[in-house]
């Protein structure tokens, strides 16, 4: 059994968040959880200059460059066995509402790929623990939109520095059926009931070891769970 | 002033090695360093798919990529005002050897861009302090050839486990006039003289953790230095 550990490509803007993702295996190794990375082997929604924001012509895969963060040590999600995994993290970055769902573009309106639906759905149904970070959550609420479940989750608090509107995301969740929560970068949320952790991390202005500990203390409950 | 960290691209294979490179900012950030990450503009070498070790047709800009791990705050090499900078850290990775000089494929005979040497031996004749991680000191090594100095540099240990042939790559450094010592992950070699450290990181078979333990005796000597 290990804990899948869920990328969407490397970069802040058209990929998984690379220091989140990097302070998650590390602090995956430190509490001797043992985990493999997985992304869906697609194709990026597109690829950004990480300079000037700007889109460039460039195709990219999204498990292909996971696997630069992973130092080539990554499963496509479609080839993942479910009765092997312990728990699921999902890590950061536009990646996750680019290329795992369509947030970025439709938010509420947005579709979950389906192999990471039926991944949290999974969780979920078999009371495996979930960790997800920064604007991931966002995933979890899509996917149990109209469900019995209503998750309890944040993306961070309208009470720190950010560079997003929390408080125009946490309605958005709310339509969806999420109890949202305010959380600095020195808390997380946590739903005992579903046993979803959710960090806000890159959500806040932070420093990286301030990402750090955040993870840590979601990593530590993740442990609790196992 | 401030540390300038010298990045090569994004990832392992063909770029900077991303847990070096993000483990090295955080270690910077905890020791309340000031630092600015750099990267010359540049093409790529080339370009790796990191599931499989092929080469891939697509071409790739060096500072564009090292923007990823530095999530946009980075700036072109030859932009950098020599004045501002206090240190220097290389971090590994196979762009060190690939896009910073040609050691992948010259070994002993390769080069290493103008950009990269100037910027060597700025600091040398400044006595300002170098932090090379991994593969890099290769880059201090072809610099310092056939000049009056001869550093104290380690690529890792013959007594550690590796993918690599430690053996015979500081052999290859001896010949270029370098003093090679020993270094296992739980150790960094110092040369006083030249206000040079090397780490060995990830070129010896580690743990990220221990890839963080050693960059964090790394910097707190550059710390002492600066």
């Amino acid at each position: 059994m290990f804990t899948a550990v869920l990328l969407s490509g490397c970069g802040v803007y058209d990929g998984s968040e690379i220091h989140e993702s990097v302070l998650t295996l590390l602090s995956l190794e430190e509490n001797n959880i043992k985990y493999h990375c997985v992304a869906p082997n697609i194709e990026q929604k597109h690829v950004i200059n990480h300079i000037n924001g700007e889109e460039k012509s460039d195709k990219r895969n999204v498990l292909e460059e996971s696997a630069r963060i992973a130092r080539g040590k990554i499963s496509s999600l479609d080839e993942l066995d479910y009765n092997q995994i312990s728990s699921l993290v999902i890590t950061g970055g536009f990646g996750a509402a680019k290329n795992l769902s369509s947030w970025a573009f439709e938010a509420e309106n947005s579709t979950v790929i389906k192999q990471v639906k039926k991944l949290i759905v999974h969780c979920i149904d078999n009371k495996k623990p979930i960790l997800s970070l920064c604007i991931s959550p966002v995933l979890i609420s899509k996917t149990l939109e109209k469900t019995e479940y209503n998750p309890k989750l944040s993306l961070g608090s309208k009470n720190s520095k950010s560079d997003y509107n929390i408080i125009d995301m946490h309605k958005t969740l709310s339509n969806l059926g999420v109890e949202t929560h305010d959380c600095s970068i020195e808390e997380i949320c946590i739903d005992e009931n579903l046993k979803i952790i959710s960090a806000p991390c890159y959500m806040l202005d932070a420093k990286i070891y301030e990402v750090r500990d955040n993870i840590n203390m979601a990593i530590k409950k993740l442990k609790n769970y196992l």
